[in-house]
């Protein structure tokens, strides 16, 4: 990233980010932080993997057990925060979306896909987070019940550019995308 | 990080990767996500610096402008979700804390010791998230009255190694930080 003066290249530049996080298995924006609200109402955020990017529809996907807290969070509050920080474009990127899941039949395309080794996130038994006599006390048993794909649609874009000097800007979905500098 | 059987050495890493964030700006642990849930109950994160760690009190330390939306969001939920990713050790930190800000008189000592460069950071005009006209339409004021200290109090630490074989553990204020390996 470098200083710009330009709103649509700003905005143009951390999508690009984004897209090579799904290219580039090394590139940080592989592994937003994903925060959410728990159903009653304290803050959480894990790493997740950033599976797909649309630029055009703005949308991120993510996948996850279905058992996972994070969507019990979502059942209540289906909005999440996405972070990125890129140290080497000294970029952040913060994203407030709406999040829709999808699980069962409706998913087993995207379920189709997921390579073997990859399959062994989704069905641990017992449910993640559940208590358990040794670290390794617990077995892999993917099946497509438990793969939940989750579609986040932006709503909001937050930019910072910690460079010489930082400079910040907000995108809305509201405002049509057109962005706002604002005060770091 | 290793494959640990030892909920005791598993705790222990984990700080050790907390107080290298503190003393090498280039430690991924340097650079937290700090979650909070703003007061119109929606997920926030942003990156935040980690300032100080204390491994006997289990607190950290961060900076923040008195004017950032995250200070909004601490006056209505005090608490955060702190989280970390570190690549090298193929480990996830998160933290639920409780936040407790100070600011003015009370913060003077710690004002004094920040560095005149980094100082710019508490003070802009107009505030953090103002509107404005180009990316470059404000200035830093710095003053001791905008400038809080955030003091994390960690109640439950949950740590994800994913190595070759993951493991899980949580560790909680209310158990006496024995800690307890969970399905990851």
């Amino acid at each position: 990233m470098s200083q710009s003066s330009d709103l649509k290249a700003f905005y143009d530049e951390a999508w690009g980010v984004l897209e090579r996080g799904v290219a580039d298995r090394r590139s940080p924006a592989r592994h937003p932080t994903f925060a959410t609200v728990s159903p009653d109402g304290q803050p959480q955020a894990r790493t997740v993997v950033l599976r797909a990017v649309s630029r055009a529809e703005r949308t991120l996907e993510f996948h996850s057990d279905t058992r996972a807290a994070k969507l019990a969070a979502l059942g209540k509050t289906p909005l999440a925060a996405v972070h990125v920080w890129h140290p080497r474009h000294k970029l952040q990127i913060r994203l407030l979306c709406e999040v829709n899941v999808a699980s069962g039949e409706a998913v087993r395309d995207k379920w189709e896909k997921v390579p073997d080794m990859s399959r062994a996130a989704y069905g641990s038994v017992p449910s993640p987070g559940s208590a358990i006599e040794t670290a390794t006390s617990y077995q892999h048993a993917p099946v497509l019940d438990q793969f939940a794909v989750l579609t986040c649609t932006v709503g909001e874009i937050d930019l910072l550019y910690l460079g010489d000097q930082h400079q910040r800007a907000v995108f809305k979905r509201s405002d049509g995308w057109t962005g706002q500098w604002v005060a770091p």
